[in-house]
């Protein structure tokens, strides 16, 4: 059994504001479960890459998927990789520019990545991915040919360091800026940003007769990047 | 005067789907402009680190802020950084597995990135952040201290190189999926993500005679991230 926390080393330590900082692993799991994409870093000739990738978890390992087919085999497998989801879950207007910020979560996991070959394997990634991004959708359409799997990269990424950053918090301003006559009367508060799935739209080549799939119908008012 | 697009070298060219990728200055302009955090990835150590970063544009050069304060400055100042936005415009329910997909914009930018120590080109880097942010915010609460200011840290990254990837379609299955009987009458469609702000959350030590500010009022039905 893997242990409850990551342990808190230089790489995955939280510098700045330390106790919005988290090493649980129940809470980057809650982060990673509400990713749809991840932003993935890897090095490619001694420069930083980021590039934008679905992301689902396999237990304590996440998989990748959708980049640049011959690059991300190239300079992912084998080497170490950075995957960070964020979400902005909010505007903090405080009294002064300086105290102004956001209410955001955010997970940044390293590991190290290497492809998965194996069919069988990348076939239960591939609905590991499907059930999280589109649950139930699996068995209501067509399963991936032996071509396809083939045209499909997937990587697993066992993770060996992570940490998640959270502010929920209201506004949080000095204490002379309560008072101050200037700024005592100033306004002040949070702007949620909320997300959410809009209305479905039916693919024209649809027959009439055909009705909303249970897989889409449970989107209607689920929010998106929800906690 | 800038070229009008970025010149497509191996850095920067969309190798998968190539006819997503988009290299012209206003795609790539409006995707940071739409964006309040980045992922901005370093190499540290020889490891990619990836860290989400407040985000503005000034120019063709990219104004980052909020990491970690030893490290951004040790790990960033005159290295190469990639910096990546990403928005989820929706899910595509298509006919099969390998053809479900999503709906995104991306970019991601290539550069090199120095610290804003003169505090003049501090304080209106720190404007242009606030003008993206909250619009009409600057001028409504109190500026920023020097001393302020000396504890906070603006990188501006000169962009080299920059590729925009945009998925805005509809389902596109294969042919023999639109008339195979077990798939021509399954529903296959969009199903759109969308995000906006919420009602405004008051702080509890704003006197009830102050009314909600410009720079919030506006924001009521504002998209976020929209094009």
């Amino acid at each position: 059994m893997s242990d409850a926390s990551y342990a808190v080393t230089e790489q995955n330590r939280v510098r700045r504001v330390p106790h919005r900082g988290h090493y649980d692993r129940a809470t980057i799991h809650r982060l990673l479960d509400a990713a749809q994409v991840a932003s993935v870093g890897f090095v490619d000739d001694g420069k930083p890459v980021v590039i934008p990738m679905m992301v689902a978890r396999d237990g304590d390992d996440v998989l990748i998927h959708g980049a640049r087919k011959g690059r991300i085999t190239e300079s992912l497998t084998g080497a170490p990789v950075c995957i960070t989801v964020t979400f902005v879950d909010g505007l903090v207007y405080a009294r002064s520019i300086f105290h102004s910020s956001m209410n955001y979560r955010s997970a940044v996991l390293h590991g190290t990545a290497r492809a998965i070959d194996d069919p069988d394997e990348k076939l239960a990634a591939l609905r590991i991915f499907s059930e999280h991004l589109m649950p139930g959708r699996w068995d209501e359409v067509r399963a991936p040919l032996a071509k396809e799997l083939k045209a499909t990269q997937v990587m697993r990424v066992a993770v060996a360091s992570a940490a998640a950053k959270i502010r929920a918090a209201g506004v949080l301003d000095d204490e002379a800026d309560y008072s101050a006559d200037d700024w005592a009367n100033t306004w002040a508060g949070i702007v949620p940003i909320v997300s959410g799935f809009g209305q479905p739209l039916t693919d024209a080549a649809v027959p009439d007769t055909v009705a909303t799939p249970a897989s889409v119908a449970w989107l209607a008012g689920a929010k998106y990047g929800a906690r």
